[in-house]
């Protein structure tokens, strides 16, 4: 297996020209190899105290292996698996349901899907959603995975009470525990007490993992699990690429170049807008995990101000007709980080057809993937003839092994940024003044309700 | 009815305090009034000049009726409809699928469809998708529909020729023409002559109607029409707002008013990452559609410079778990543009469980409705606390009159906007040299192959 590679030469003076970084400060005694050794330091430091949960993820075979046996049991008896899990609680399911299965999973036959269930990811309150999916599952065939670490997460609880009054509509009392698994914390908070109460089976995300660290937990590994994907080989490919992606030397660590380009290109060019874009349908809610995974552990107070770059979500070929237009000719505010996956995994042949028209005749013979790939490369060039930014993250396969050693790579990558961002990566202090506030607007008892005052009715066009 | 809404308050230095807008600047003889003043007048040149087209589409109710016709005598047979398309091509389609279909549309049975057809775009060349969806379908009961204006888009030709041969090996010669209908120019390029030659029916796209602004033209509306949304309700919406949208007067024009906050925020304060944040999930297509639109439009050369916001596709609650902690306390760099929705369109319970649960027993007696709307509103008013700006679009429901003139509102803006900014709004000329590198890569007849410098395998690690 050739491993993954990431290709930082369109980052660089000799091909970008003046708008490029040096490649002398990166190696030897350059100030960025010294900027990511103290990263590197911090980061170790930090693992040593025991606050990198997601490091020891990959070597809990233990915990894949329960998982297993219990997806197991749960999979040949229900037809839909619901998970009600926001944010990082719900990302990493959909990331790896789409990497990894076929595709347009739930519109497929039994079949089609080996009689795993269909995956549904609810991660949104949303009632026009949610009384949809009520009407299409049946809920005597249907587990319900409930996916919060606090079990105090507004939309999470909600949609829990739903959906556990509507299977107590349908089956048994002493049948309801049967339909519920809860993923939570492994000894606080409310979901923890009611399984307790009621022996509703549990898996743990262990206290030192943070919800947009946790994909390789029982978080996205249970119901990765339960549809037929192996998490041991998560969590393999992401152990066999650690080494790496923690070694001190930059020059061979993908994790820390992608971290220190990244920063470097925000806070000394402006390139403030981190764009990821696979060509591959399949990692498009890659792209979405990874939006999260940046942006809320990078976005922060700094002293008195403000940083963290902007993760922008994009997609190879649809995006150079919709985004790519900006990238070439808007401001020089953005890095695109390219992810190659092999050209023809399946090999979907074009047909010599129209041979006389000009405009179709040099497609036919091709692959679609061939064109994909091609207009990848093409994109890449054109935007480094316009002296922008760009990187290519190089995936030898998308299988469970590689996407295991991707998200250890951002993951890691993350952690770098923090330090050398010099803020906390791994909090989201931000977020809690909108949760008391709707805490309060919803009435939630010895919460102050909050007097919002009203705008002026003129300002309403 | 009451009308679509734009609340700017949270824009305003009343409510901002030192970070936003004096309100004076907006009325009477305001700089701002002025600036849109300009860029009013140009947007009136402009269409009286005939370069609007779009412009011109709400009024074409004889194009919405051949529209309905040719799709009632379509998708009576049909039992799945592929659109090919990309860009402008394919996001309107799915925008409006998103908007006003019910929700996975392709997931529920044949009476929760009203025996309408399901509704496939495929808006990438990726071969893995094409191929499982060319597994799903029966292509016997299948309508292509192939959107592309001029007729050469590589990618959009190349799932064209891929299509047209599975079809012809399963269904006779001379019906192969009947599972196709082109949506190209009226009179110009390949699909127009393939279709000549082969009587293929054919809906024409305006010259004067470039892809991002043809959502009301046959590139969304059939599509639309098929699956059983009514084009002339879309167009009736989008005519009966047109009055106020073109309004010479800033306080009475809300795409007025959006285009002239938005720049302003860009060139006055560096607010150049522009949100648009719907709280539901049916509007998550309207914010990509969005995003093509604004991108594309606005990010151009000026002079020696460069110029455009980015556009930043969210949607909650979801991205409160995900984004939010960026808007928070990252730069203050952005604008987030909410988009409110009825609260109660679906009135879906939440029941009282668990009551001695405090992290529980507040939510039991609202709606899923309420807690989305209570949520949209702490989010701008924990932003405004930290004088972060917003705005909000309501829309007084979400039907395809009000999606019709959120369409108009939003490519009216955009073309405000593009006077403001001093650039062409219609065209994507850097675009150009990728497509070429493509062809080039590709083999094209009369286009040179392009050397491209391999990088320093010492950076790629």
């Amino acid at each position: 297996m050739t491993r993954l590679a990431l290709d930082v030469n369109n980052m660089l003076a000799p091909r970008l020209q003046g708008e490029g970084v040096d490649p002398q400060r990166l190696a030897g005694s350059g100030d960025l190899a010294a900027a990511f050794a103290r990263a590197h330091a911090e980061m170790e430091r930090r693992r040593a105290a025991g606050q990198l949960g997601f490091l020891e993820l990959p070597h809990n075979l233990d915990v894949a292996r329960t998982v297993s046996e219990l997806a197991d049991s749960f999979g040949q008896w229900f037809e839909d698996v619901v998970v009600l899990g926001i944010g990082g609680s719900g990302l990493g399911a959909v990331m790896l349901r789409e990497a990894l299965l076929p595709p347009h999973w739930n519109e497929l036959s039994d079949e089609a899907r080996s009689f795993h269930p269909r995956l549904h990811v609810v991660d949104n309150p949303d009632p026009r959603t949610t009384q949809s999916l009520l009407e299409r599952l049946d809920l005597r065939r249907t587990l319900v995975i409930v996916v919060s670490k606090s079990g105090s997460t507004a939309e999470t609880m909600a949609l829990y009470l739903v959906f556990r009054e509507r299977i107590s509509q349908v089956v048994d009392a002493d049948k309801v525990r049967g339909h519920f698994i809860f993923v939570t914390d492994p000894t606080e908070g409310v979901l923890r007490r009611i399984a307790d109460a009621e022996a509703i089976p549990t898996l743990p995300i262990p206290p030192n993992v943070g919800g947009r660290f946790s994909v390789l937990s029982p978080v996205g590994l249970l119901p990765a699990a339960i549809c037929g994907i192996d998490p041991v080989e998560l969590l393999q490919g992401a152990a066999a690429a650690e080494g790496r992606f923690c070694s001190p030397d930059l020059l061979d660590n993908p994790a820390g170049m992608l971290a220190v380009l990244l920063h470097a290109a925000d806070v000394e060019r402006g390139q403030s807008i981190h764009v990821l874009m696979p060509y591959a349908d399949r990692l498009r809610a890659l792209t979405l995990w990874f939006q999260q995974l940046w942006a809320e552990s990078l976005g922060k107070r700094s002293g008195d101000g403000h940083v963290g770059p902007t993760p922008l979500p994009a997609l190879g070929a649809t995006d150079q007709h919709a985004q790519v237009q900006l990238f070439m000719e808007g401001p020089r505010d953005k890095v695109v980080v390219f992810i190659a996956t092999p050209a023809d995994d399946v090999a979907l042949g074009i047909p010599r057809l129209h041979a006389d028209e000009p405009a179709l005749a040099y497609l036919g013979g091709h692959t679609l993937g061939e064109l994909l790939d091609v207009e990848r490369r093409a994109t890449a060039e054109a935007l480094r003839q316009q002296q922008r930014a760009s990187m290519t993250l190089e995936l030898p396969q998308v299988d469970a092994q590689s996407i295991g050693a991707l998200v250890l790579l951002l993951e890691l990558g993350t952690v770098y940024a923090g330090a050398l961002y010099g803020i906390e990566p791994l909090d989201q202090p931000g977020v809690e003044l909108g949760k008391q506030l709707t805490y309060g607007l919803m009435g939630k008892a010895g919460v102050d309700v909050p007097e919002i005052v009203q705008g002026d009715e003129r300002w309403r066009l």
